[in-house]
């Protein structure tokens, strides 16, 4: 890189930093709906040329903090992320006091748009080491599309032992009332104990289609592992989150 | 976009698909250390132009995955991401079976290299809300640098209402031993609650510039707040990862 463009990158970025902290403050004008200062404006203002406006704009709408429609400009985008609870609610009731660093909607769920079950398929490595599965043994895989509001948040794909699930609701569509665990509580295998990982990475081309979010934006990759009493992991849940669409929240006692 | 544009970076973007997914499985050629194919080989490869190959590359090193010296072409990383446990390690003691989704060094911990404390600050809104500081209230901010094998990997933010720890070893660089926490204890405030949020977004000019990351790869904040026996926020530990350089791991019981 040029010092040129160095310098040039420099800019974009503080335009870039002083929209995000005038929305993340709520300043006026900048509130949700809010239409953004346009290139010419922004360029007038910083004193610099309309490509380097352009790009701060770009870099917010990479982020997922403004929608751009041709010809319309940059809205500063109503939409509220999750905030997905990792820890069954009982601390929370105890605690939840409303003090919370980042607001999020905390009162809804996302539906599943799109599900697919596939029976006796061969999960990849990392899977079927944490599933203690054979080289020639199967997986059932269950893959889910999340939507909010009409906007895709999340992808997921369940792997179960498929030896473990043959014939059981697990391998339909609809699981039934409480979902994979409960069923996996009729088979004798209630989890018990949970594990998530999770990690941040640029999506797979096909990730980034199936969420609708440009390929520069970051994803969250949750892995969940459920372990039944006697310690064997019965399901791993590979979540691919929108990062524009999720605060993860985590309570727990020391 | 153009249709062209689009149809180029769909291009660059499957070949840097297969690139990341040869690091992942770590085939003959992609393991930490090994000298990548060099622009040309790859655009012969996939018959694109020199340009679209060398994107793929730059995509790979905006995620952290291969190192890009001048003149000697990209390596594959050998840099191992960190495992940050969230919940204490009684569940890991119990369970701890190494059957985690992605490898990650589980061993050690990054080193504070950078470390000020600054006493009677005015803290940003959130962080005022939530400590519930009146608005002439000020706050303790420890800030801190954490480096691993000499490579910036995080930075945090401590915040603590000013009026507790005034005069304690916690206005101090070094807080003695167990840290901010024996010290809480030791004033009456023992942290017996935590709450971690997590959100992902692209790092500000100054947070790029101190983790020596490119300004378009994302970062993790997390923020910790520890809540005492009577459910007082006592401390906000914001941090602000690498996202090359952290998997997160929390482990809990149904």
């Amino acid at each position: 890189m040029t010092d040129e463009a160095g310098a040039q990158r420099t800019k974009v970025q503080q335009i870039a930093d002083d929209l995000k902290a005038a929305i993340e403050r709520g300043d006026d004008g900048f509130r949700p709906g809010d239409r953004l200062p346009g290139e010419n404006a922004l360029a007038a203002q910083y004193g610099v040329a309309s490509l380097t406006a352009r790009r701060a704009l770009k870099l917010l709408s990479t982020e997922g903090l403004v929608e751009s429609k041709k010809g319309a400009g940059a809205r500063v985008l109503s939409f509220q992320p999750i905030r997905r609870h990792g820890i069954p609610r009982l601390a929370s009731d105890q605690w939840g006091s409303g003090k919370s660093i980042w607001s999020a909607d905390d009162s809804r769920a996302p539906d599943v748009d799109q599900i697919t079950v596939q029976q006796n398929a061969s999960p990849p490595e990392h899977i079927r080491t944490v599933l203690d599965l054979g080289p020639e043994e199967k997986a059932c895989v269950r893959s889910r599309r999340y939507v909010m509001e009409g906007r895709p948040v999340m992808l997921a794909a369940s792997y179960l032992p498929q030896a473990l699930v043959t014939g059981s609701p697990i391998t339909q569509a609809d699981t039934g009332p409480g979902g994979i665990y409960a069923r996996l509580s009729d088979l004798g295998h209630a989890p018990t104990h949970f594990r998530e990982e999770i990690r941040v990475r640029l999506p797979t081309v096909d990730e980034a289609a199936r969420l609708s979010i440009p390929t520069d934006r970051a994803v969250i990759k949750l892995a969940r592992t459920a372990f039944d009493a006697a310690g064997r992991a019965v399901e791993i849940n590979e979540m691919t989150m929108d990062t524009a669409a999720y605060v993860l929240d985590y309570e727990f006692d020391a």
